[in-house]
């Protein structure tokens, strides 16, 4: 079977080929899935090298800005960079002010910058497997670092962590002792934090990060491979860029955790879509009426979980 | 329909009801497990009255000696307290060390206390439906305290933070300044922390506790209802233990933040048992044979996730 005709001008670097590759991946059409998955399995053998770093905090943390100031720098340096966002409440045919390219003015009319919104949901595997699928489009078409971008809402930060190499947090300091921004377990999922606009207060920015710093490092196991830390970054001056990079490029030093993880994402994700493809069959042959009446006896206490699903299951014999 | 026979007298807090009427729940026989879900039914109005606490740490920080200590405290306090474990991996007709009665000598023998050692996993549910059922048992026997002990790998603190109000991680400090037996994740769950064996080495858990407690309350997100900490026990001398249980008063004066987590528990767990009779149908379906390779095909890299699923589910029309 011949290839599928963008697949060459992709590899080769033709930055339209590839948007039409990721519009195709995009589509929920089943022609197009077909025609995706064809494209894909051509590229495959070209995809994986490339660095992935997910990238997450709260609204107002500035992620645009170090986007475009992180960006702008690496472009500089030499590297093609891909810059995605994951919006998991993406509506399906609206936009998202995530991968706004009028939030990343310098980045987004750079030759080697491709910057791409949150796709929609859709079908098997949703935006995470869109997300995946357009970061093996990039990868293949030589960009050679993916920044995933995530807006730290609900799940969305696990979400990321299960596509990218290293997940990155930005906080901001407060004039208090604590940090803003901060969810519960989020710390637990970053292997890099970046203490953002340090230059607004920078007495405030040198105490956060050494009280983020201490805690990673008491909460990190001993005999852990890699020891999460907390730098300071000033996007608007550029400060604490080059330092933030070489904590990443240690952290890919090692190949074989990065590899490892990556195992494990996918031996993962393969459960994941199973697990997806069992529900879809189970809840074609729910009646869902029954099911939201008895989800709402759950919810009043009137039936315990089980006494529920196995009423779901088993049809009565006897009256209600 | 009449009550099930053991239901009043395990109302009525004898205790040979209770302990058959578990073994009833633990069992995987059709007959059984009707009949239980028939007592289990009578029983459910008189549950929910007591204070669910969850205990987790590695092996070697002292579990066992805890529970002995602070349930010998609370009985000769005048509470009654149900001490269950949940071993996932427990083998269908062995044992576990967990809950084991030779190490809480005083505690196993006193009239206030009911140990009861791992439940075997089995039909719908597993082993975390078994103990959720255990301690529906429990409390309509009348246990206004339930601690329920895991082991402390794999997914255990997960599983015991979804059956439990509150859930209390023992770690031991170290000379250096690390803390022992932390995994990654774990100190998000755990709501209470302890210093255990606190007599060891005073100074240094004076400064683990002091570390610790920052540390939670760095990663504690502001308007948080609630700030997990710090305490150190001895449950060799005892010190400690009366503080400990201010902390978990205090935890419990806010009725709504522990019926809230339980309405949550309840409606996740209706999710997870959906989920799993999902499995089960399609799992049924399955060429397991089929299944394997594709996993090994995973693994090896020669199909991706999407392919191999797509694949399972759509028989192929050409030649592999």
């Amino acid at each position: 079977m011949s290839m599928h005709p963008l697949a060459v001008p992709l590899l080769a670097g033709h930055r339209r080929a590839l948007a039409r590759a990721v519009t195709l991946v995009e589509s929920s059409r089943p022609d197009h899935e077909r025609e995706a998955q064809h494209l894909l399995a051509d590229l495959l053998p070209y995809a994986g090298r490339s660095r992935r770093i997910g990238l997450t905090g709260v609204p107002g943390v500035g992620k645009s800005s170090f986007i475009e100031a992180l960006g702008t720098w690496l472009v500089g340096e030499g590297h093609r960079v891909a810059v995605l966002a994951v919006d998991p409440s993406s509506p399906r045919s609206g936009g998202s002010l995530m991968g706004d390219q009028t939030r990343m003015p310098r980045l987004s009319v750079h030759p080697s910058a491709y910057i791409r919104p949150s796709p929609s949901g859709g079908a098997l595997g949703g935006v995470a497997r869109r997300t995946r699928e357009t970061i093996t489009l990039c990868e293949a078409a030589g960009y050679g670092v993916v920044l995933v971008e995530t807006v730290g809402v609900g799940q969305s930060e696990t979400q990321v962590a299960a596509l990218t190499d290293l997940l990155v947090l930005l906080t901001l300091p407060n004039a208090g002792d604590e940090l803003q921004g901060l969810k519960r377990g989020i710390t637990e999922l970053a292997d890099l934090c970046v203490i953002h606009k340090a230059d607004l207060d920078p007495a405030a920015a040198n105490r956060a990060q050494s009280e983020l710093s201490s805690a990673l490092h008491l909460l990190t196991p001993r005999g852990a491979s890699w020891q999460p830390s907390a730098v300071q970054v000033s996007s608007l001056s550029g400060a604490g860029l080059e330092a933030f990079w070489e904590r990443v490029q240690s952290y890919f030093a090692d190949q074989e955790r990065v590899r490892a993880r990556r195992r494990a994402q996918t031996a993962q994700w393969f459960e994941e879509l199973l697990q997806a493809a069992a529900w879809k069959a189970f809840a074609a042959g729910l009646d869902t009426a029954a099911l939201a009446g008895l989800r709402a006896e759950v919810r009043a206490g009137t039936l315990t979980p089980v006494q529920a699903v196995t009423r779901l299951l088993e049809p009565p014999t006897e009256g209600r």
